[in-house]
C-alpha cells in the first residue's frame, strides 16, 4: 500500500545494479493525476547532492509528474558530470512516461564522491517503469529499493472519509536520521493547491522527522516530496490535511527511530516548562544529542547527572534550582538535586522516557533518540559505507 | 615539577578517601607569595557545581592563597548543602592555612548528583595540607589526585629567563573534555597584575582548551585557576606571559587529547580559507564532533564525504564548488569532487590531520578530536561513572 493507497499512483522497485550486493536499488512513484500538485522540503547542507539541486528547480513549478529514487550511490560531491546524470535520469523517466523532464524530481543515496553508473541507471528507469503498478506490493517495492542499511522497508498510510495519505521513507542513521540521508515520498489523492500542500507538508515535516533527534546535522541528500492527484475528488482543509500528513509522517519517524543504527533503546526525551516551544526543543534536541548521555543509555544507567549537565549547556533559558528529571516515571531529580534512590529507575527495557521539567514556562516537546551502541560504531565505521 | 616549578608555591596530593577504590583523590596547592594574584575561567553551562560556584565569588577578589582539588565526587546538583560542603572546605583550607576562606578556591570532579562526605574531604584537607611541599613530587603528587579515568597525570612547564609557568590538568572525556569536566591549575613566579594574569590566562585558554573538540558542551565544573606568586621579581609583559601559559595549556591538552576516554586515533582538524577565523573554528568544530566522522577515523576509513557533509551543515560561509579535502596529506576532493583515489590516504597510524581549506577567505583554525571507538562505548555505558 503506502504510496499506492491514494488513488491515482503507480509504483514499482527493482534492482537496478548499482548495488553490488544485487539488492533492489531503483525505485519509481507516478502520479496519474488528474492533478500534479507537489511540494517539497529539502536539506539545509551547504554541500548539496546533485539529485537535490535538480529536485529544487523541478519543484519551484508546484507540479510533478513522477519521482526517481535510487539507494547504491548518493550522487553528492560529483560536480558537473553528477548533475548531468541526474538530469539524465530525469529525461530517461520523462521519456519513458510520456512527460518533460520538468515533471521528474530525483533522488540518491549512498556513498558520497561517487559517480552514479549512467548506463545502468538509465536502463533501470526503464526497467522500473515497466513494472509500474498500483498494487500494494508496488509500493513496498518501492520503499524496498530505497533501502541502504534500514533493514525493514518503512511505509504508512491514513484513510479519511472519500481520500487518503500514503508515505514512505527509508533513513537509518543513529545520531541524525538525516545525515544518513532521509529519503520520503508522500502522496495523497486529495485535491489541493500547491500552496496548502506545501503548508501541510512543512507542518508535518517540523513534528515528525525534525523531531527526529535533530535537523541541525543534515545529509547532502535529505528530501522529502509530497504529491497530490486530486483523484479523490475531495479537497480537505490545510487543517485536515496537515494533521493526515503529521498521521503519516510521525509513524514513519518512529519506523526509522526503531530500526536506526544499532539502536538497543528507542528514547523520548520529552521537555516541558519551557519559555517557549523553541526553547524546548533546543534542550530536548541537546540532551538526545549528548553521547555521554547516549552511552548511559546504552548501558541501562539511570544517570540524571549527564542528563542536568546537557541541559545545563543548551541555549535555552534554564533555572538550575527548578530543574526536575524523570526517568521511566521515576523522580531522580527536583529542584536540582538528587530526589531519591537512582537505583529505582528501571532502564532494562527497549523503550526509555526522559522527562525534563524546567519550571519556567510553558513550552514543550518531544524529540525522539537512540541510545550510542557498540553496534552503531560496528557499522559505521566499516569501510567506505 | 608543573605547578610547583615556578617559585612560591607548594603543592600535595592525597588519598582523603573520597574514591571508592582507594587511589589519591584530593589535592592542595598553595601560593606561598609573595604576591596572591589570581585569575579563573569556569564553565559557561547554566548548572553549576558547588565548587564553582564557591570560587566564582573567591575570584572576585583576583586574590588567591590556595585551590582545594578533589576527584571522586562532582558535588554539582547537591544544592544548599553541597554548598556549605564547598564552604567548609575552604574554611578548613583558610584555617590549617592561616589564612581566610575567600582566599580559598574548591575544584571538584566525579559523579553529578551526589553529595561528598563532608568529615572525609576536611580531614583530607588536613592531611594535604601536612605533606605540603615544593618538590617535584608533589606537583606530580597533585596532578595524579585530581585524576578521574585519565590513565596518566598530566603536566607541564615553561621556562623563561628568571620566571616560569607551570600546569596540571585533568580531563579525559572523548567528545568534549569539558563534559566529563576539565580542571587546571596554572602557576607562575612572574610579578603580574590581576588584569595581566587574567587577559593571559582567558588568550591561552581560547586557543589550547577550547579548541580540543568543543567548548560549546561544558561540564557542570569546568574551572581553570591561574596563580601568580611574584616571587621571581620578573614582570614579562601580558604578551610574554601569554605566550608562556599558550605553551603550557596547549602542551596540557595535547596531553588530554592523547589520553581521551577509548582514543585509538588522535585528529587534528584543520581549516583554512576561511571567511574568518571564528568560521574556521565553527567548521573544525563540526567536524570534529561528527559521529560519522568519527566513527570513519575509527575504522581509519578515508570517507571524505562524510568530512564534505559536516562542514556543509557547519553554520559558517561555505562555497561547495571550492572545498578541498586533504587526509594525512593526500589530496582526495578538489572543488567539491572525488580527486583521485581515496584508498592512497592511509589512515593505519594513531595520528591523522584532516585538511579543510574552503578556499574564501585568510581565516584559519586547528581542533583536536579523536575517534569513536569500542572502548569509548564501554567506557562511558558503565554504570554511573
Amino acid at each position: 500500500m503506502s504510496v499506492v493507497a491514494p488513488r491515482g499512483f503507480r509504483a514499482a522497485g527493482i534492482a537496478a545494479g548499482l548495488k553490488v550486493s544485487g539488492k533492489p536499488d531503483l525505485a519509481l512513484v507516478v502520479n496519474d493525476g488528474p492533478e500534479q500538485t507537489a511540494a517539497a522540503v529539502f536539506t539545509r547542507n551547504k554541500v548539496k547532492a546533485a539529485p537535490v539541486l535538480w529536485s529544487q528547480q523541478v519543484l519551484t513549478t508546484g507540479t510533478l509528474r513522477a519521482v526517481v529514487l535510487n539507494s547504491g550511490g548518493a550522487n553528492a560531491c560529483t560536480g558537473p558530470e553528477g548533475f548531468q546524470t541526474a538530469h539524465a535520469t530525469a529525461e530517461k523517466a520523462a521519456e519513458v512516461l510520456g512527460v518533460g523532464a520538468i515533471d521528474v524530481a530525483i533522488c540518491s543515496t549512498g556513498l558520497i564522491g561517487a559517480q552514479l553508473p549512467r548506463d545502468v541507471l538509465l536502463a533501470g528507469v526503464e526497467k522500473a517503469a515497466a513494472s509500474l503498478d498500483a498494487s500494494p506490493e508496488s509500493g513496498l517495492a518501492a520503499a524496498t529499493a530505497i533501502m541502504t542499511t534500514d533493514t525493514v522497508a518503512k511505509q504508512a498510510v491514513a484513510v479519511r472519509e472519500g481520500w487518503s495519505v500514503g508515505g514512505i521513507t527509508k533513513g537509518a542513521g543513529m545520531i541524525a536520521p538525516s545525515m544518513a540521508t532521509m529519503l520520503s515520498v508522500l502522496t495523497t489523492d486529495a485535491a489541493v493547491s500547491a500552496e496548502t500542500l506545501d503548508s501541510a507538508l512543512r507542518a508535518a515535516v517540523r513534528v515528525s522527522f525534525d523531531r527526529l533527534d535533530v535537523d541541525g546535522s543534515m545529509s547532502t541528500n535529505d528530501t522529502v516530496i509530497a504529491m497530490a492527484s486530486g483523484a479523490s475528488g475531495a479537497a480537505p482543509s490545510v487543517a485536515e490535511l496537515t494533521v493526515a500528513f503529521t498521521e503519516v509522517a510521525k509513524s514513519l519517524a518512529a519506523q526509522m527511530q526503531a530500526d536506526a543504527e544499532g539502536v538497543t533503546k528507542r528514547a523520548t526525551i520529552r521537555v516541558t516548562g519551557a519559555a517557549s516551544e523553541d526553547d524546548a526543543v533546543t534542550v530536548a534536541r541537546t540532551v538526545a544529542r549528548d553521547s555521554l548521555v547516549k552511552t548511559a543509555l546504552f548501558g541501562s544507567d539511570p544517570n540524571w547527572g549527564r542528563i542536568a549537565a546537557a541541559a545545563g549547556y543548551a541555549e535555552a533559558e534554564l533555572d538550575p534550582d527548578s530543574l526536575d528529571i524523570t526517568i521511566n516515571g521515576v523522580l531522580l531529580c527536583r529542584g536540582g538535586v538528587a530526589a531519591g534512590d537512582r537505583s529505582l529507575a528501571d532502564l532494562s527495557g527497549e523503550d526509555v522516557l526522559v522527562e525534563v521539567a524546567l519550571g519556567i514556562g510553558g513550552g514543550e516537546a518531544e524529540i525522539l533518540t537512540t541510545d550510542l551502541s557498540h553496534a552503531y560504531v560496528e557499522e559505521n565505521s566499516a569501510y567506505s559505507s
